[in-house]
């Protein structure tokens, strides 16, 4: 089927080439031409505006935005100007799923649906497929079926033919606008806890030597009472290779982990400062309010607020509290 | 090559079918006569006794064991009075580590042998493989490598045959004895961190019509403020499915929890009482030994302790001084 | 001053008595009748009705509010209709910071001032004088000056006459509308924490005799290893008032758990459902907003959100997957 | 009475004068002879060497020892071998209450008493009294009645004299050999708790002006939703001051917090390096040993791991997953 896409950076320009070659026929435009001119050449259709890009879909028109989170809901404003009574717009990009709920109520009043799609996947999703998480009206989510089967993996890749609805082929229509983000928030919560899962496994097994290292006796430093049982040099990427194969704990990150390890064994390429991308704020944030107990999912958000340097105010304090009641001076690093 | 099992249950029984499978001639003994009769049914050469099991051993001797790691230790003592210089005793259950690295002491000075074995793969071993992590001396390390081999998961199943080393084979000599059950220990303080964050992330998602439910009004409620973003019926079940296929957090326990909720929606077979058998509380006081935050490996342990009924008195407590400092009555379920 | 009070629950009517007994004049009004009786016959001026305590009041107006959070936002947008610029309401209840902000926007088009004072003392604010946070701009801050003043402790029970500012004497302009309450949810949430701390620690001193237990020895029962260190009795009532004593840890929430435990040492009279009224929610929410890391906070929380059931679902799910891989049947209690 | 010191640091030193000052008679010892002669210049009898130290104390005889918990047990050792049947040794500092069962188990062979006071108080216990939590024989605990009751606070200081038991008068006997070391640790892992909800309280009110600061809109960093509900600069320390005075929070830690504040508002002495001693890190393992969930207390020790930098390899490793699955590159501080 035809759709134009809007947004052509690194997800939206792939999910273009993706369904490109399922056959499907797309109408793109970005703020930078070269962007548009790129997938013109391999095969898309260009439009140089907004306006343009409305007037060269048939009736009812389909529009994916794949745009940073901050100018969506603005851009969908814009659009539905555009646009008519039956027309869809889809959002793929990482929004909070309130604002779906929002704007597809706003929406309705012109008669425009509003698809929301969380999209996971990543930079390998050309070639791997896109898992799709969708939210919308039972009629716009049907139309779009053929290009939902495009951007999903294929059966080839693990999914089961026989299975009844389309989760096993890796969409799924989760229920009203609004579901699809909130499924996606909710992956992406999952993502930093089992991520952070394993970065502390692995800092324990870089720290199996601490036996052989000095440790300072002043009263500032905590004993390793037994240093016997802390007597390993675990080669830690070997490790992550070798739980790929067979183990309980074995996953795509795991397989990513391991390369990466591969390839930098020493991590030399990075400070350790982790960002976060907001889902994982949005998930704990209706975990409180719904009262979900997400004490895992909490922690893995909270390390990363510590790496971005914003825990150091509490330390200071603890540290002032220290001196105050028991006349500990800071230890330098 | 021929090895000794000792231990024929679940575990113990399964490895030794795959072991021949790949033609390896088994001598096996269990407390429990039907074990080794079942198994010399398969082509096992049973033993009545541990006497018989090491008779029926060409030297040097390997005996591996798989048993409760409550028995394990005082086992492994009277099978070495039996042994000598030269054998080796392989302990695959799920020892605590420190054990290994005494035993290993002791043993040393009766020339004989020990290897620690993780052993990942749980019921699914047999057709599967399962995963290896070992610790122990080189020479017996490399005397076991068939054995190895065999118990991992093929090279047809995901392993890399041009890789160097054995990790991508599914096994890996990680250090002298000891290592191997401390890598185990960490990869199940991982499994409890993962499962954590899939449990919580599902709760979340279950909890998502928390906008239609009537809440009660009374001071001891929390009032849920933006009811409208939380009317989503999700079906966690085509949730997990469609996680599988193309997702970031696709995994091996996602596979197996997506099967669970196929079968059972409701979960009705469960109550909600979450054993710990170990790995996961020595793994963090590894990491409290060592000085390494594991916000999400802990916060996964205390769900289970709390789960347990182990939470309640402090509950109590949390209750007496909210009446004691505000006049607030508990609330009735 | 003249001061008006509406909603006179145990707090209300408490704050009341305690401005009546430093000669301020209150004007009462309830929607129970006899509330209002009441106060009226320990010296207070009676309304029926909205409208009658407005027109009881000189102007400019005061009226405080101290009523369920839930209904604040409706009462105040009622009673700025009924008064005038250069008028004030003032919200003294658990209500969220951000219908502060809010709610003095609004009413700033009607000139009426909005302040939100959050009050901490409980139950034993009428004899100790309550604690005061207050938002709002400076000029009705200043008018209510004595009111705070009287509400606050005396400078008898711990005030410093010479210090300069009001904190030292129980009360504090923090900051424009809406910076009150935010204080209050703070030292809330500070309180979830601090009370979590006490009640996990009382917890580990009532295990200490774990080792002095009979424990199962199957599999999916963690072993005590070393049950010699687990063998004292402790009388958790005794250690909760010696630690009152010089401690560093003393502070008036465990004077109230010390007399609780020594009123009810087996806490008898609770379950161990723990509620919880919104702040906690609320810091945690506005912690995130910021990105800064709460993990104790947020671990207190969540604590009471498994108390009240919550984490069930999570549970269940927890023991699916081990059934799955690992075929472990889930213990019973 | 008669009691000989060992170890005239900041702690010992003062617990010597403070027994002088109510009447005792002590002996004192330390390895620098100035601390002796300081002491003795006040009124102490002074003892060059242990073995005088033993030599000029009538029998039974009592010795306390104040020393780093890493040389108390080696001491201990040697100083049973100068002394008899029926003499007590009393550790009253930081050691680890293993240490206590095993020595008291040792020394039970000569028939000397073993006896360990955790000691609360810090710098302030010369002039505040000494809260004591003891564990040891009965008669050895009798024994040492007078010297427990003038270490602690004095009856003035806020204790009842009319209470039954010494726990009001800020002493009190715990349990046997070991159980005064175990309430002091988890009194350390109670204080870790509530410090670290004072901290993360604080910090959070630090941080509401957080809606008047630019923050830059690129994909690494998450975006502040409704900056007009964090538009607040809190006197931290004036908070810390108010809530002193009639809070629910109100505590001796919150004492010393708002002076500390008061003093160096921008805690400009302080890098955020946060020490811990050991009682935090034995407080969570004996949590876990008998199955106690403790997620507050750990997230206030964890807090301190990753202050000291021992989180730096796990981020690292969630910036090398990020990059492999989303193309993500580490912004810069």
């Amino acid at each position: 089927m035809q759709i134009g896409m809007m947004g052509l950076g690194r997800m939206g320009g792939n999910m273009v080439r993706r369904l490109m070659r399922a056959g499907h026929e797309c109408v793109v435009h970005d703020i930078d031409p070269k962007s548009v001119a790129a997938l013109a050449s391999e095969g898309a259709v260009g439009a140089s505006s907004m306006e343009e890009l409305v007037a060269k879909l048939d009736k009812p028109r389909h529009i994916w935005l794949m745009l940073p989170a901050a100018i969506t809901g603005g851009v969908v404003e814009q659009l539905a100007a555009l646009m008519e009574a039956g027309d869809t717009i889809i959002d793929g990009g990482n929004s909070n799923y309130r604002d779906a709920v929002d704007l597809a109520a706003r929406l309705a009043a012109q008669q425009i649906s509003f698809v929301d799609v969380g999209t996971s996947g990543g930079v390998h999703g050309l070639e791997r497929g896109y898992c799709l998480m969708i939210g919308g009206p039972d009629e716009s989510v049907r139309q779009l079926d053929s290009v939902f089967a495009a951007l999903a993996p294929s059966l080839a890749s693990g999914g089961d033919d026989s299975a009844p609805g389309t989760a096993a082929r890796g969409y799924l229509h989760c229920g009203p606008s609004g579901a699809g983000h909130f499924v996606k928030m909710v992956h992406n919560g999952i993502e930093y806890g089992m991520m952070a899962a394993y970065a502390e496994g692995f800092n324990i097994l870089k720290a199996a030597n601490a036996g052989k290292q000095e440790r300072s006796a002043d009263a500032e430093t905590s004993p390793l009472s037994e240093p016997q049982y802390y007597q390993f040099d675990i080669d830690v990427g070997q490790v992550a290779e070798v739980w790929r194969h067979g183990s309980v704990i074995s996953s795509w990150l795991l397989d990513l982990t391991a390369d990466a390890l591969a390839d930098d064994p020493a991590l030399s390429q990075f400070g350790g400062r982790v960002s976060d991308s907001g889902e994982g704020r949005w998930t704990v944030k209706a975990a409180i309010d719904t009262g979900v107990p997400t004490p895992v999912l909490s922690s893995a958000l909270y390390s990363r607020f510590a790496s971005q340097g914003h825990s150091v105010y509490a330390e200071k304090l603890l540290s002032a509290m220290r001196l105050a009641f028991g006349g500990h001076f800071e230890k330098k690093g």
